[in-house]
């Protein structure tokens, strides 16, 4: 029985989706008999589409000559994914953190039809996700999104999954790896515009870098993990959110000397929805240096654990994704 | 429906089981809607059995008060545990990692009779997974040991649920917090000896310390790593192990100037297995100081992933077997 697949954005991490599935053909087939196909991709301009499936190489081969995944596209997808048979959405378009944007529009359409949702679009999750999540439960289809905190870092699924017994009690966390580098920089002594100059130069921050240093990227990974593990009904504007731009050389030397350093520390809890910088002792777990994310769950019965990996990535954030398309598959064998 | 368990062992750990399940007896009927009964509990010398369900209370108070958790117990606990209905086995009683000691006997005789095993004892697990896997298998139950690697932290269930789509390539980690303890503890300039009387001191060292010290402890849980995650099939004396009571302070020393650190570091690897003291630069991950336990997973797609957690202790390593129970409950669910 072939799973049919379409995926929503086809940039970075859209395409590295389409390489995964390709790496993996043969890992499903072992593991679950069946086939996975591309039968749509689409990015804001272009649409490939062939109900017997797509060839992931050619839709990577096509993106990368003409800047399109296929011919121009309908102005109105919603009607689009209506009309086109799939059982999986992979919606990984660009976030709209005010609005949701069309990627909004592409999951309600995608859960009213009966099809998964696998995104790390963290507009609508962190604006419409008790909706969402009980249009899932409603549909009887899974809305999973592993990949939209963290990059490659399962917390989603090791929280609600992993640690399905446990009260969590806090997680705490360095939910952007941009502000980590740019912090980690400072810690050397470089001034805030020259480690954010650098960090541009690197590709870890936009041109436009507001979202990530303002806290606004770690402020909807806060609400997505309070919706997500703690159950609670919050929106990105319920964060209280302070960024990294006021942080001087003179903060950081100060810290130093106390044998601390300043990092950009999410919090969530049943009562606190925060992201701030905060001084943290070296040597703590919370003290790391760098690109990684890293996150400090508290339980009732493990105590602390604590997990890192890479936030972001073609393939890394690919592999968060494959392991929803992973966890559907397991559900559906069963 | 009621799941019956029998605990054998009712030592720190056992006793810990007790606590849990009193604790979450809320938690399983919301969830599952069902009741988890301990039916019986024994330890070396006594037998606790009540068909209609054991108070875990009554069990800890009996064994807090007279070292015993209930009656005179019989010579032959195999023959009871053949004789006796339940359906989850959690075998914790002391590990032997020459023979498997009694705890494989009872393994073995509850997968026999078709009832599921959740355990931390690491003899068995080390000398014959092979066997116990393939006849857990063959019996259509499940055998599960998260606690037997990094207590409380869930490293098997990660690399096998979660990662199940990728590709492990290694598993380098600290697997033995005592270890870990006494080598952070000369990172201070303690000599050796010193540094392991403060271990037992505060308890986290045996009086006969060389389970830990020699790697033979980190050399089980690299086996049972090589079995569950790599599939491999490997006993206890396969892996190349070297502990720590040859490291010396001008050792410490040495790696300090380089700014280094030593740790205990095992590997598994499709063709790796060992356990060495090992030079680790100061600021990654593996450098980790105290009693935690800590591993890096290195995949094909998601990169290192490391993990943290407490190794040890009475209610964290339940905690790890309660995730096994509930990993049961929710499959019999589906």
């Amino acid at each position: 029985m072939t799973l049919k697949i379409v995926i929503s954005g086809f940039g970075t991490v859209g395409q590295g989706v389409a390489e995964v599935l390709e790496r993996k053909q043969d890992f499903i087939k072992r593991r679950f008999h069946r086939q996975v196909r591309i039968v749509a991709a689409f990015d804001s301009r272009s649409l490939a589409h062939d109900d017997g499936g797509l060839d992931p190489e050619l839709l990577l081969e096509r993106k990368s000559s003409s800047g399109m995944v296929g011919d121009p596209r309908p102005s109105d997808m919603c009607r689009f994914l209506r009309e086109t048979e799939f059982d999986v959405l992979v919606e990984v378009s660009p976030t709209n953190i005010e609005t949701g944007g069309d990627g909004l529009l592409f999951i309600r359409e995608a859960l009213n039809k009966g099809a998964h949702v696998i995104t790390v679009n963290k507009g609508p999750l962190a604006l419409h996700f008790r909706e969402l999540n009980d249009l899932a439960k409603k549909k009887k289809v899974q809305l999973r999104f592993e990949g939209a905190v963290g990059g490659a870092m399962p917390i989603i699924n090791l929280c609600k999954e992993n640690f399905m017994g446990e009260r969590i009690l806090t997680i705490q966390g360095i939910l952007n790896g941009t502000c980590n580098f740019i912090l980690s920089r400072m810690d050397k002594g470089l001034p805030f515009g020259q480690a954010l100059k650098e960090a541009q130069e690197l590709g870890y921050a936009e041109s436009d870098p507001s979202y990530d240093i303002d806290g606004i990227d770690s402020a909807s990974k806060v609400a997505i993990l309070a919706n997500a593990v703690f159950d609670r009904d919050v929106t990105f504007s319920d964060v209280s959110v302070t960024g990294i731009t006021a942080i001087t050389e003179d903060a950081i030397a100060l810290a130093g000397d106390q044998n601390m350093v300043i990092r950009l520390i999410g919090e969530v809890s049943p009562d606190k929805l925060e992201v701030a910088p905060r001084l943290i002792p070296k040597g703590h777990p919370l003290s790391l240096s760098g690109t990684l994310n890293m996150a400090q769950i508290n339980t009732d019965l493990a105590g602390p654990i604590t997990i890192s990996g890479r936030g972001a990535g073609r393939i890394e954030t690919a592999s968060a994704i494959f392991s929803d398309l992973v966890a559907i598959l397991e559900a559906e064998r069963q």
